[in-house]
């Protein structure tokens, strides 16, 4: 059974996913990296940007990485919003392509939710972005129909993410509670009032400092 | 020396320390006793309601008991808000007397912050009521000069919490993140954008499902 899920989604204390003003320079905004730093630190990380090859692979193979690694396994599609996709205004630019350069690592088709679509975009290494503007659920048929049986990754941002847990799409959510206090940016949830009813809560802190915050369907979905 | 401390300070996992309407009949609003389960579990507590007494002491003694024991050691004074004090129009009514009944759990001087002060009240068991409208600071220094060298609680709720860190006078803080998204209520974290960089924090989560959050200033009060 093809499942949905979220993962690696990493957030304050006080719960946003990304800092502000949202560019190409910070694409976090005041964030900045302070996010990811403890996945950076990982082995997955380390192997997905090629640092790890010949020499001895490098970076943490504890908790953080047993968490890091599933964001890559089992996924057939990708759904993400426009906002993780490009800076603000990347839709008024035929050439923007999205941040990943020629091999991103998507590896599947990535369904990109926006209310300015454009032609569907194939780069190298299996991915191939696809410009929707439809209904979460909407999206998710389709994009569970190019998984092919496999599983659909919601990629993010936060305002994507609540709006697929607000519409009971989601399955399994990995969230990494990061010990910052941003007070800014978009908050990931805000409008999910009683979520702990549709979920099974797992919380387990890390020896790097983050809190690993796991949520299984209760239906067993 | 004489430390500022909080303790116990349960929270959701967006970050309320209380629901709404808060009211007699139901202080924490719509989180009813969600946010403090974990406590009403643990040893402490029930010698703290004299469950223990007699008969074999109840209640577990693992992490979540660890740390709610250091609500009730080495302090000489309570700071707390109005909206803990009592129900929204306490202040109307002439024979309130706080929540706890004639032997309230806090056996020191005790100072409610409210705009709206009467005469002192004296409780049994050491408790005296002492209501001030004065700023944190003041505030602060008046319970020091109470506790005698001893150590002064910030009992909350949480905009008197937010107060006191604003005004950088916390030198301790203890929180316990509940695994609910209450969606509303009063938020611990508004208004503390960078709070880390004053803090050293450590998460470390319990068996029993919460996660307990400790700061520890950095200047080393
Ligand atoms: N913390 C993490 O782990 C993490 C993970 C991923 C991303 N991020 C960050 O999160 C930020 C982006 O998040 P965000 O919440 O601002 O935005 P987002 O979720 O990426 O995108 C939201 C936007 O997507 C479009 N959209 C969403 N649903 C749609 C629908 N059903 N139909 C048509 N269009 C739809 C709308 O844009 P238009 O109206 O403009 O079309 C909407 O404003 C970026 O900074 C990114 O780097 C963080
Ligand atoms: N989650 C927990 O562990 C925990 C712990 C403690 C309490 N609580 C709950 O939190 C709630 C109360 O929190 P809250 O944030 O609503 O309110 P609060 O912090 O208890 O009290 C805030 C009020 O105190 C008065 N006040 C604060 N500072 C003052 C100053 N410097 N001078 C004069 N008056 C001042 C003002 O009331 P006036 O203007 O009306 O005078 C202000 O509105 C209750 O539901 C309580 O049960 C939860």
């Amino acid at each position: 059974m093809s499942r949905t899920r979220i993962h690696n989604l990493s957030i304050s204390l006080d719960g946003f996913a990304t800092g502000e003003p949202q560019s190409l320079e910070a694409p976090f905004g005041h964030a900045g990296q302070r996010l990811h730093e403890w996945m950076f630190r990982t082995r997955t990380w380390a192997q997905h940007m090629g640092t790890g090859d010949g020499a001895a692979p490098s970076g943490s193979v504890g908790l953080d990485d047993a968490f890091a690694e599933r964001h890559g396994t089992g996924f057939g599609a990708e759904i993400m919003g426009a906002n993780k996709f490009g800076p603000p205004g990347w839709q008024d630019d035929p050439a923007w392509e999205g941040w990943w350069g020629p091999n991103p690592p998507f590896h599947t088709p990535t369904f990109v939710l926006t209310h300015r679509p454009r032609p569907p975009l194939e780069k190298e290494g299996g991915t191939t972005f696809h410009f929707l503007d439809v209904s979460p659920a909407e999206a998710l048929a389709t994009a569970r129909e190019a998984a092919a049986g496999a599983d659909v990754r919601i990629g993010g941002g936060p305002t994507v993410v609540r709006d697929f847990l607000s519409a009971g799409l989601v399955d399994h959510m990995h969230l990494v509670q990061v010990p910052v206090v941003l007070g800014r940016g978009v908050r990931v949830w805000d409008g999910l009032e009683a979520l702990e009813d549709a979920y099974e809560i797992e919380a387990v802190s890390s020896p790097s400092g983050v809190t690993h915050l796991t949520f299984t369907r209760r239906d067993g979905a």
